[in-house]
């Protein structure tokens, strides 16, 4: 799970940060996932390492312009370029309509099929690997957070092992692999798990924007690896974060610190903070430091490889 | 009257160039007028040298995507920097209902008042210095050239020269700098132009696209100091061409001939003739200036400025 910060300004484009889209990878079934899509995010991605041939879902968080006016373009060029299957695109009700209303008045065909689902509160998508939860945020329209959560895998069959205990191999090497438990034909009662390594801990990413701090984006980043927040505001102008709906550094930290997620990174920065002027972004970072030490600030094109727990604590066992 | 290339490809962006769209600086008024707005037209605007500030007119040719999507971001971010005054929006009958659309599903309302002006051939906008007439051309749905006509202007009035002739100043200079014949209280019979310099002949722009070579668009490219032209196709694909109601190079070329055009500007190029491919966009400029030698291809970000005819008239004289 690789993820690519596509777009991290709030409101409008600078010269160095586009309006809001962030890409999921997931190399294993070579699927790219977006969240979001703001104007310019097709550009995005012809800059990055990114291969728009891989896009499969989007997943779009609210009806602002800054988070989807992108979408129609990337839509339409993905047609154009004609090496796109099909693309199954989430988000709030009014979202269908809107492509719809966009594909018509600029007499636009999808080559392949569009799929647009209007999520509520509660799981949106859910594979063999992978369930996608959402729940309303609290912004000035309706707004979703999503939640990725990966399943938790048995660990890897050990066949050597296996062979050198002269179990048959075949079906029963399935069963075991899965983790069930096996009567051999010798009698033998044998346990999956002797032969497995460790679970593998499913990763969680939550995805919360727009919004100001609210109960249900602590629910979406609980004990997340990672949660990815919005943070338009310093703390100094909470104020404005109250009147808009949207979140200071301290609100976004304060979510992760809750929540109990293992890392945040912050992005959606208001223009305002940009170098040179009296707030700058740095003084952003400390101030969420201050609350949640783990704490980054996404840049435009910054990949962050979401680490696997197995991995992590064998390496804290090594150690 | 300086012209920047915003955007030179056809269909979708590439690395190098971005979707249509074309800057008009009047420099005189501190004006910017736009010609069609893809997607990613602002982020264009924030790397170049243009202000958005400036934005007055935005001319739209069809409704296809890769010329609208640019608008409601480019709206929207206008609003934010709160820094636009009004902005005029002329273009197919569609486009007022499409912006209201976005608007209305994407919660954007516009701080400052932006008026739709749907077009029909004919003059759309007149002022004291510059007409702008649009006509339709031929492509697989309504599509409109434009013609920007700077008015004539009746040479510098000479001042020292009127003094010289013992001419009482006051309201006689304003009638003799318009051009006005005036007899003075001693009987002298002035005639203007004696003390005014040569005309300034006003200077014409043409923007034909999307369309196939038609009539239409050599009328508005007449006598045109500058005729912008697509050319989204080589020779060697008029086939393709023809189906998708596009210009080749040739077709181009063949208007600006036709027209009498002093120079032509091809842009809205399909992406197949990036470098690297067996034609190339060094073959299709080879190919326009076969026919029509003056001919030059856009790139993003290049200026034309538009040269004042009496001005090179005046360079001609002296060589
Ligand atoms: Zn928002
Ligand atoms: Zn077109």
């Amino acid at each position: 799970m690789q993820i690519t910060f596509l777009g991290t300004s709030s409101g409008v484009p600078t010269r160095s940060r586009n309006v809001s889209s962030v890409a999921l990878r997931l190399p294993q079934r070579a699927e790219l996932w977006l969240f979001d899509c703001g104007e310019g995010t097709q550009h995005q991605i012809l800059k990055s390492e990114l291969k728009v041939s891989q896009l499969s879902r989007i997943f779009i968080t609210h009806m602002h312009g800054d988070h989807i006016f992108g979408l129609m373009g990337l839509l339409a060029s993905c047609g154009l370029a004609g090496n796109v299957d099909r693309v199954d695109i989430y988000g709030p009700p009014g979202l269908n309509d809107y492509l719809q209303a966009c594909s018509r008045y600029s007499h636009t065909h999808f080559s392949y099929p569009v799929k647009v689902h209007a999520v509520k509160p509660g799981v949106i998508y859910e594979d063999d690997e992978f369930s996608v939860t959402c729940n309303q945020l609290h912004h000035r329209i309706p707004a979703f957070g999503y939640r990725i959560a990966e399943k938790d895998r048995v660990g890897r069959f050990d066949v050597e092992k296996a062979k050198a205990m002269e179990i048959p191999p075949g079906r029963i090497y399935g069963q075991l692999k899965r983790g069930e438990t096996v009567t051999l034909s010798d009698g033998r009662v044998i346990h999956g798990n002797e032969l497995c390594g460790p679970t593998e801990i499913g990763r969680k990413i939550a995805y919360c924007t727009d919004t100001i701090y609210c109960d249900t984006a602590v629910e979406l980043a609980q004990d997340a690896d990672v949660l990815i927040h919005e943070a338009t505001f310093a703390h100094q102008d909470s104020e404005m974060a109250f009147q808009r709906l949207h979140s200071t550094t301290t609100m976004a930290a304060q979510t992760a610190l809750t929540a109990g997620a293992r890392r945040l990174i912050m992005t959606h920065f208001s223009p305002r903070y940009a170098p040179g002027n009296v707030v700058e972004l740095k003084d952003l970072l400390r101030e969420a430091r201050a609350i949640f030490p783990k704490t980054e600030m996404a840049h435009d094109f910054m990949n962050y490889e979401v680490p696997r727990r197995r991995e992590k604590e064998l390496i804290l066992a090594k150690n």
